[in-house]
């Protein structure tokens, strides 16, 4: 479904310049924030990892009332209950070549799209995943964000075409356990929390952030390190986040079932952290 | 300088949707042609380029009869002497997420830029280039195709300022060299020309496969291989090639000087190659 209604650096459009960077290099950020009743959801945390993700690839970060009064300009006008309110940044208008031009403006989209109905059975049920043969290649300046470069995931999601399956799961070139192709991952090993290291490649998700902050906060340890596949095949219970779907058990990887009692027992656990 | 003239999907425009893919996931490819005399250089080895690069990512490739003439009418057009077509394809506008809709029809945009006056020295006296801290991911499947995903040369190319220095060297996760950030290299040691493998990342240029091509045919044998940094320090000379600026001889790199009568008698042969 496109795109319903989008604002670009203020104005209602929904096209861009095709000397965009955005568009020739992937030369950008973006979030996606689950609306609901017209409130984005975790709009600070999504925020501040926008502006983080600006950052370090040395965009200039958006007037910050000025977006945050667009948010709430875009969300005022929506007649759903729920939706996905997708923003991305771009470097700009710029000329032909990487170079970096310092008078460049960013281009600053905000776009809501119809919320994608997910099946109750994935909550209910977890969903079943598979291991994917695309790599994520490593790039310590570039792990963590949320950057428009994404031929790896698209490649990664291209590898299966059966709907029984929710999601693949991308290792790097050591096939260590990343994340999956939208999603972060969590694990259940010997009743402790564990997601993996993000430091070389994957996305850092708010979500996983904000897992990982409340679990701190209730002095329940979430260990972020590396994460074999070895672990994951003989994890007590393992769970999807990302800002839409909020958190997916996962009843199925490959052959291995993993038992509901234990998936029900830490989805509530982690269910509580997002309250 | 913004595109001078654009055509997309064969209408006379410069925007495209907000849901192209192009712009959200970098999700397609390009080739940048130089333009003479309302002529595209190379235009077949370009073309065939493009079609195998948007194979490689599962992109439908263009309606070829069209295309040509398309290119035929943008250059047409031209009035000044020299120009740079870029041409674009991207997977189309989609659904958002990763997953590729069969139906989507890919975006095809043609854009016309002036020429870049590269300054005569660089030809005459030959360049002085750095290497870059920011190094090349490894992914297989996305090696050598000329993507959209091209935020590792932009931070590479951010890492100097200094317009003295015409180019940096990018080396992979274990430090072997792979290209420049827009060119490809070529190293001459014990009067045996050397390229390195792109097997694992790097951008497999048009240029270069002219040059192995050439090479080939005239019995004067080409390597393709690993190079290590030391090697291109200690090379005989060092050329760096793409299809605007054709070939470029090196003079520095670092504190290393490369000897004008060797770089010359090297690239009276090299460009022959393009003859």
């Amino acid at each position: 479904m496109p795109a319903q209604f989008a604002l670009i650096n203020g104005k209602q459009t929904s096209t861009i310049s095709i000397d965009d960077r955005g568009l020739n290099y992937g030369d950008g950020v973006f979030r996606t924030l689950a609306v609901v009743e017209s409130r984005p959801k975790h709009q600070e945390q999504q925020l501040n990892k926008l502006f983080a993700d600006c950052e370090r690839l040395f965009i200039p970060i958006p007037d910050k009332t000025l977006l945050r009064q667009e948010i709430a300009l875009i969300c005022s006008q929506l007649t759903s209950e729920k939706a996905a309110l997708k923003i991305i940044i771009t470097r700009g208008k710029g000329d032909r070549g990487y170079r970096i031009n310092p008078n460049v403006e960013p281009t600053r989209i905000l776009a809501v799209y119809p919320w994608p109905e997910y099946s109750l059975e994935n909550y209910q049920q977890g969903v079943q995943i598979r291991i994917c043969q695309t790599k994520l290649g490593y790039n310590s300046q570039l792990a963590g964000i949320k950057h428009l470069n994404r031929l790896e995931q698209i490649l990664a999601r291209h590898e299966w075409q059966d709907a029984a399956i929710a999601e693949g799961i991308m290792l790097d070139q050591e096939n260590r356990v990343i994340s999956g192709t939208f999603t972060n991952i969590f694990l259940v090993k010997n009743q402790r929390l564990i997601t993996p290291d993000l430091s070389l490649c994957g996305v850092a998700g708010v979500m996983r952030q904000i897992i990982l902050a409340k679990a701190h906060q209730q002095g329940q340890a979430c260990e972020i390190r590396t994460v074999s596949i070895n672990e994951l095949l003989t994890a007590e219970a393992i769970f999807l986040t990302n800002s839409l779907i909020g958190i997916w058990p996962v009843r199925q990887l490959a052959s291995t079932i993993y038992l509901k009692e234990k998936r029900d027992l830490y989805y509530q656990l982690l269910y509580k952290f997002l309250a």
